[in-house]
């Protein structure tokens, strides 16, 4: 089969047969093809885009290129975000369906961009280990319920080549593309059931409701196509999730909430709206697993976190992978940015939250950077919320050796809209797919 | 200026500016820019097209990656046609021309796929040497008015790099990169004068007359852009140009047109239709040089073949340049594919017929093929022309060393249709557009 001619094929908009992409995926991962023959491809798949068989068989040869976990007596169930501001909820969501019984074998990845990454929030705990070998991945998902590791060498090789090229050529914000990357290394996991927290907003992928349904619907289909049980919320990324942004100081907005304990001067109750998404979140997890109706799924969960069982998985985890919580360091200085008049915040440029933390090292720029856990942003006042002259609306919470503080002050200064009027409070869940 | 950006402005169907087309190709020529980038770029000027200025810019940027000849005194023509089978009207115009004062410098290229190359016919005359510096080329069209080279690496070296990565990425059938491609190399030779012959037909690269002339138009503006005169011919490639389709065979065909003599045991009046467009080619030049009347043009034409001064011109240039031309060798066996029925001959398929040569090892299917000078097919009755059960229709010429004779042979047999009733000749010039 000659390379040329698949990508001829689909630069005319034919659709690529299943042995088509095995022998590019293939040949691309072990090598023999070039690169620029897949980015070729690439780009044509970007404009001519791929039919529903065409994404399933593109995810199965992905899936194809590596290892695949899998857990023959349990029903394990994970969740995927497509990537936020101060989007914690899996730390939250992990320990909570787990301490109802449903195995979560719980692959994450790192922050790039403006959007975070749970791996980067976990070792922000000190000693966590997130690299872990598959046997003992397994075995910990089969004996805790619960094991948060990063994408291993072995699992979707060639998604890592295909991301990594798809980065430098302009073809990352393909549908198919992305479906195909999301949902391989997530089957690969060995899970039969997978949860989709879709963002859309200002600080996501996905900046329309439209964009954001097509994603998760597409998402879906391929979920269901291998096999999976799935489900989709499309949740609110106008603003940041809860109240901090950042590494340490999102882990220790978590642990206020699964310890019902106050953090950095705000009791638990503050942080509703991180709570509540990882409660629905972990809800649909446990209805799945379990065969149940979503309401009772959600009183398991709700009584999963209130009893301190969650908490206390979390606590065996973290032990477990050598993170020990006590040592958590956070930030120990304060900059404040105020509002220079009354009124109501209108809205907020979520993105620029974001790139304000990378400013400080709590995120990459590039694949290669390092992240430091202890600088981070708190979000004073919701897209809603009334403001008057001179009250914080965001605090930078830093240490003496913080590097680009003035670049995060001036990116926050400008990052909001004082309205004189109320404005709508934008719902936290705005759809249900499944 | 990142080349993702200009990756993705093209891919959104922006136009790129001047200074993006700049960037990227000097990037591309000096190795700074990987090929991945350049594939990427390639394929979404394939999807998304370029305007006018955007080809004109590409064009600029790749003749500024080399070096550009100058000829300050003179006012030199070239002739570039699209590519076809036994299409040897160089070797006779460009004397024809000469010997009217018009300097030519000719710079050509090599065969690939089914099309033939002027410099490996110009190579089956022994000693032939087409590898000359840019002083000795300049200097030879100066003294003796015309030149043949190959291109050299100093001329349009972008053209090269991309040329090759657009064959092995299906990026080589855009109308804009071929524009670029081709008027970059011409422009660089220091014209002011460029007369096209664009081929449409089963031979040609393009098949539909619409495509010629979109294609035809196109280089014209383009050479206007940059200050050239510019016209072109639209003429017939759904059959061989004249007889003989090869390399040692079509200089033959060609020598015996300039010297008016017998050639395979034809009279030079059976190769019209080559001497036809010959003379109309050459005629063009000279009216470009001269600003003189098209008709008078050919007159002056017609006097430089039939005074012998053509001939005399062709011979001094080969000598120049090393070649001996009583030293050809022809081929000594012939083997005879012949008319199954009585008829007309309906059509041809004409590229099969390129590619029974390069079976033969008369073209190459890798750049890096070494080209047979010796085989050679005889195309011995035109389209329309009548037939009877037991004549020849085409006649395989070649040694007793010559390989693929079974495979061409297999091609010849099944390229042409034979019709009960008359069919009509397709007219040799079929539009004319300056």
């Amino acid at each position: 089969m000659l390379a040329t001619e698949v990508i001829k094929a689909k630069r005319e908009g034919l659709a690529l047969s299943k042995d088509d992409l095995q022998f590019f995926i293939q040949s691309y991962t072990n090598g023999a093809l070039p690169d620029y023959q897949m980015s070729a491809l690439l780009m044509a798949i970007f404009l001519k885009g791929m039919n529903f068989q065409e994404t399933l068989d593109l995810t199965q040869a992905m899936l194809d290129s590596g290892e695949r976990v899998e857990f023959p007596q349990l029903f394990p169930i994970d969740k995927h975000s497509t990537g936020g501001v101060g989007d914690k909820t899996s730390l939250l969501l992990a320990p909570i369906a787990a301490a109802c019984g449903v195995p979560v074998p719980m692959m994450s990845g790192r922050g790039l961009g403006h959007t975070g990454g749970t791996l980067d929030k976990l070792e922000s705990i000190p000693g966590f280990n997130v690299h872990l070998d598959l046997p003992t991945f397994k075995n910990q998902v089969e004996t805790l319920g619960l094991c948060f590791i990063g994408q291993t060498q072995n699992i979707c090789p060639a998604d890592k080549k295909i991301y990594a090229l798809r980065d430098v050529t302009g073809t990352v914000e393909s549908l198919p593309l992305i479906c195909a990357s999301i949902m391989s290394k997530k089957i690969a996991e060995g899970i039969k059931g997978l949860v989709l927290d879709v963002k859309v907003g200002s600080g996501a992928f996905m900046k329309s409701l439209e964009e954001a349904q097509a994603l998760a619907e597409s998402l879906i289909s391929i979920g269901e196509g291998h096999g999976l049980k799935t489900q989709a919320l499309i949740t609110d990324m106008s603003q940041p999730l809860g109240s901090f942004v950042g590494n340490a100081v999102e882990v220790g907005e978590c642990l206020s909430i699964l310890k019902r304990e106050d953090f950095m001067g705000h009791r638990f109750e503050k942080f509703h709206a991180t709570e509540t998404l990882s409660l629905e979140l972990s809800a649909m997890m446990i209805s799945m697993n379990k065969n149940i109706p979503l309401d009772q799924a959600r009183s398991q969960a709700r009584e999963a976190l209130d009893s301190g069982k969650a908490y206390e998985l979390f606590e065996k985890v973290c032990a477990k992978q050598g993170g020990d919580i006590q040592k958590l360091n956070f930030p120990t200085q304060c900059t404040v940015i105020s509002a220079e008049k009354d009124g109501f915040l209108a809205s907020m440029n979520c993105e620029k939250i974001g790139v304000a933390g990378i400013e400080m090292g709590a995120g990459r720029k590039k694949v290669t950077d390092t992240v430091d856990p202890i600088p981070g942003i708190e979000i004073c006042v919701p897209v809603g919320g009334q403001i008057h002259r001179g009250e914080p609306l965001f605090k930078i919470h830093h240490t003496s050796d913080t590097p680009g503080l003035s670049p995060a002050q001036g990116l926050l200064s400008t990052c909001f809209q004082i309205s004189d009027s109320p404005v709508e409070i934008p719902p936290l869940i705005q759809k249900r797919l499944s």
